[in-house]
């Protein structure tokens, strides 16, 4: 796909994460290159696919003209695509040191070797990536060092969020600097593309802070109980809060799950958790009394191999659930998550065990701005143009509102692929480029329209049927070999099967029988119509034809 | 299996419905009989399964000590599975003339012959089955004929409510008879099995009536707008409002949707909607100006089939959805189905129409008791025991936590197949028998764990392989046939492929040659193996064997 831009206008160009809370992929264009900022994954559930990303194409083909990719943050939805989509980009990377460190070791554990591709950024920090004059600005989230990206270029400035929002005591890092930030709208932005995860939400997200209050002071009210904790493993601050407050109540903390190691040794490298003492392990705690241990477990979201859903059923070695212990969610419900949470829940209550999410007390703040925070951030930036990312349309289209009437000149709603052009005055869409998903497929990745997804969803439904037809040298039909996978078939519906594929081959004419298309077609066609009358089901139908026997 | 009960003692006996939301079905035994209340189906979206329903055996096993099946209110939770399960039970059914006939055309639709099995009650009606002293107490809930049981029997009382709630004014049906619950109470009742599904909403659920003045006053401001409202058909009194709603503003009303015109058709046909006009349909509104037509459409769970997907995709004939126009969630959204409705909601904004869920006024409200009317219900009922049911197990324990707090003696927490003893002061569980699900499966029912669900779930992961071994009279390989389908092959694999089979082949000892079962054995795995390394998945695998060619 050939276009034409114009190399004195400045693009933005989303592949994904416009449309979509997850998997995000920003592309700025401006004299005949790109910069990437953030490539992330998101999570699928069906088909056997775990994984799905955007789907780079436009930028692998313009891969010359790719100046760097600039990560914001370390969660999955930002960087998570970086090592499968490492061979078609090969650019260079920036990050600051916690991010650098989360993808050196994706790249370390899926053994590619990324050369001296990875550039460490400091917090503040300026660079250069090819003509795009970059300036982070740290910002607060659920995560260590998020950071905001002033993209400043001749046809003006642009500010990316990233995930963001107003923590007055973020516990870990520094509040967001107003100051900083008003003094970039006093330099003029001209475009802000912004997080819309939480515009749907009144006034402010809350505070880390006031959630370390409260687990400290919860915590401290089981005097005898065994307490386990789950959150996400990202949330280096809450992982913290749990283990202060776990020191603080005279517990010793036990870290379930890969997630919290492999955050806690990140941590550790990049000096951060340094009032917390060392996590004491899982054998250890096995032979202290209930009240001296806590355990932080992994599995907030209900993950079937997760630490939580493991004790819950029993089979974790070493940690033995039982009646009147504690366990208590610090995190929130992702959309689509209740069902396998709820289980685990309910797996819990069973044995006796109370599980606590509510409370008067808030257990959990969200990472993203609501709508008064978004309000403060327009009053800081005042941008020309604001286009709303990191949500779905209905959330796009919801601050695109929020803005407008905040008084933002002009505002422009994504998709991915939409290539935007950011111009004062008359800001807007003005084509679409090639866009969708890759989904991580064994050890592929393929588009979701792709043969193999749509067999899989028919055998899912359906089941299959595997026939080889026996011809001897006359054409004749000596035998038939069948095998049913994937429903329920009674021996009647099996004879009728024979009998059907026997029909169907003589069903074929003369001319044909030596086409074992023509052969496959028919038995194929009687199969699962049969099965379909018989049934409800239209099984897939493999045919082989054996020839002069 | 045999169970000793005492002929002299009350037992209640669920088999779905307590540790779920979705597919009640409930026992009550006395003297040698059981009486069934409820029989409904819960909704599933895996696996090419749509439906699924409590499994009967204890009950089937006990036929002809089942006295007769009671039918509370019309929802698919509660009379779904009639229709499935009938061949296996074959007793007589008591409901109220709206569920009657709700009834009737589930069987008229699926062509069973029920014969004259049905038995209308009348609406605080009394009837005699078998031993049990039936009377029915008209509560209110979010469908016509929502009714209580009381059930007499010299082992005591039971009051079952079914769903209910305590709604002022619920529009269709009279409120509450507060003094009827009242007498009971003060009658004395032995035991409560109480609805659980709203116990962690604080004070009250709402108000039909309320919802109505909202609905009529929000519809009233779109002057030129064309307006399509979403809700549950099984809702009357909502889909009254919403008609009379329209009315009122001077629209005509469509129906789409067949669940509408099926509620509309029972509905008149016993005497509702007798304020409402007749509907008009979707041809004559597509000529009438915008302001004119309202089109109250089914689908507001998501449902792909129902009329409000439709709507947004573009397929429905002579709807055509237009930038402008407005949409209104009357629901709410079931948890599990929030990725559907977003689905659909971000389908609508990209096309420009303006959806309404939330409003400084309530669109919708429950049918279910919120913890002040669990309390209020208590206080009327004044049991001597508490069975919390129509909840997971978190809802179950935490209403049997509400009542012991309000003061009521004794709480059982029941799960699908405890049988519980209703004895005062010495209630509890005192066996475990055997209850699961069923899934409707094409047209058999299965057990979750029946080999073609998973052998299914395999194939959704991994795909399949089909291997043809021809061998010779010598029992040589002469030809190998192989059809893959469901995952990426590219040639270097499917080379292996063959070489790997060739190899197995000659792995098996000549002593098994003429064992096909040894081939398939040694083919599979090595198939197997050979996929999972290159590319992480374990297809299925059938082989057939050709011989003496």
């Amino acid at each position: 796909m050939t276009v034409k831009l114009d190399k004195n206008k400045l693009y933005f160009l989303p592949l994904g994460g416009a449309g979509e809370i997850g998997m995000n992929l920003n592309l700025y264009g401006y004299n005949n290159e790109w910069l990437m900022v953030d490539l992330g994954v998101a999570f699928y559930d069906r088909l056997g696919v775990d994984v799905m990303m955007p789907n780079p194409q436009f930028i692998v083909e313009r891969r010359k003209q790719l100046a760097g990719l600039l990560l914001t943050h370390a969660h999955e939805d930002h960087i998570g695509a970086v090592p499968y989509l490492w061979e078609q980009l090969r650019c260079p990377i920036y990050a600051t040191p916690f991010t650098a460190e989360m993808v050196r070791r994706k790249f370390h554990e899926r053994r590619i070797d990324y050369g001296n591709n990875i550039h460490e950024l400091s917090l503040k920090g300026h660079q250069k990536i090819g003509g795009f004059d970059i300036e982070l600005v740290t910002l607060t989230h659920s995560i260590p060092e998020p950071n905001g990206v002033v993209i400043r270029t001749p046809a003006g400035t642009v500010f990316h969020t990233g995930d963001w929002k107003i923590d007055p005591a973020p516990m870990i890092g520094d509040p967001v600097d107003a100051d900083k930030l008003k003094a970039l709208g006093d330099e003029g932005v001209l475009a802000m593309i912004c997080d819309s995860t939480n515009v749907f939400y009144e006034g402010e997200s809350g505070s880390e802070g006031d959630v370390r209050d409260n687990l400290k002071s919860i915590i401290k009210t089981y005097k005898k109980e065994r307490v386990f904790v789950t959150c996400f493993a990202s949330n280096l601050a809450r992982l913290e809060t749990v283990a202060l407050a776990a020191q603080e109540a005279g517990r010793r903390v036990v870290l379930l799950g890969r997630s919290f190691d492999r955050m806690v040794e990140v941590a550790r490298a990049n000096g951060y958790l340094k009032e917390v003492g060392q996590f004491i392990d899982v054998d250890a705690a096995a032979s202290m009394p209930a009240h001296k241990v806590l355990y932080l477990c992994s599995g907030s979201q209900g993950e079937p191999r997760a630490a939580l859903n493991r004790i819950a059923g029993g089979t974790m070695k070493n940690v033995k659930i039982q009646e009147g212990d504690i366990v208590l969610f610090s995190s929130r419900v992702i959309p689509g998550n209740e069902r396998s949470i709820n289980a685990i829940k309910n797996k819990l209550i069973r044995q006796g065990v109370h599980v606590i999410t509510r409370h008067d007390l808030d257990l959990h703040v969200s990472g993203h701005p609501a709508r008064s925070e978004l309000e403060q951030m327009y009053d800081w930036i005042r941008p020309k143009i604001l286009v709303p990312v990191h949500g779905e349309l209905q959330h796009m289209v919801e601050q695109a509102r929020l803005g407008k009437r905040h008084g933002i000149p002009e505002v422009v709603v994504p998709e991915n692929g939409t290539l935007i052009e950011l111009f004062e005055g008359d800001a807007g869409i003005i084509d679409q480029m090639p866009a969708g998903r890759l989904a991580l497929d064994g050890n592929a990745l393929v588009t979701f329209d792709h043969a193999v997804l749509k067999d899989r969803h028919f055998l899912e439904i359906n089941g299959m049927v595997c026939v080889t037809l026996v011809l001897d040298k006359k054409n004749q039909l000596k035998d038939t070999l069948m095998t049913l996978k994937g429903f329920v078939a009674h021996s009647t519906l099996v004879d009728a099967l024979y009998l059907a594929i026997e029909e169907a081959f003589h069903s074929v004419p003369k001319s044909s029988i030596e086409d074992d298309g023509a052969l496959q077609d028919a038995v194929q066609k009687a199969v699962r119509r049969l099965v379909f009358q018989e049934h409800g089901k239209k099984p897939v139908t493999i045919v082989h034809c054996v020839r002069g026997n």
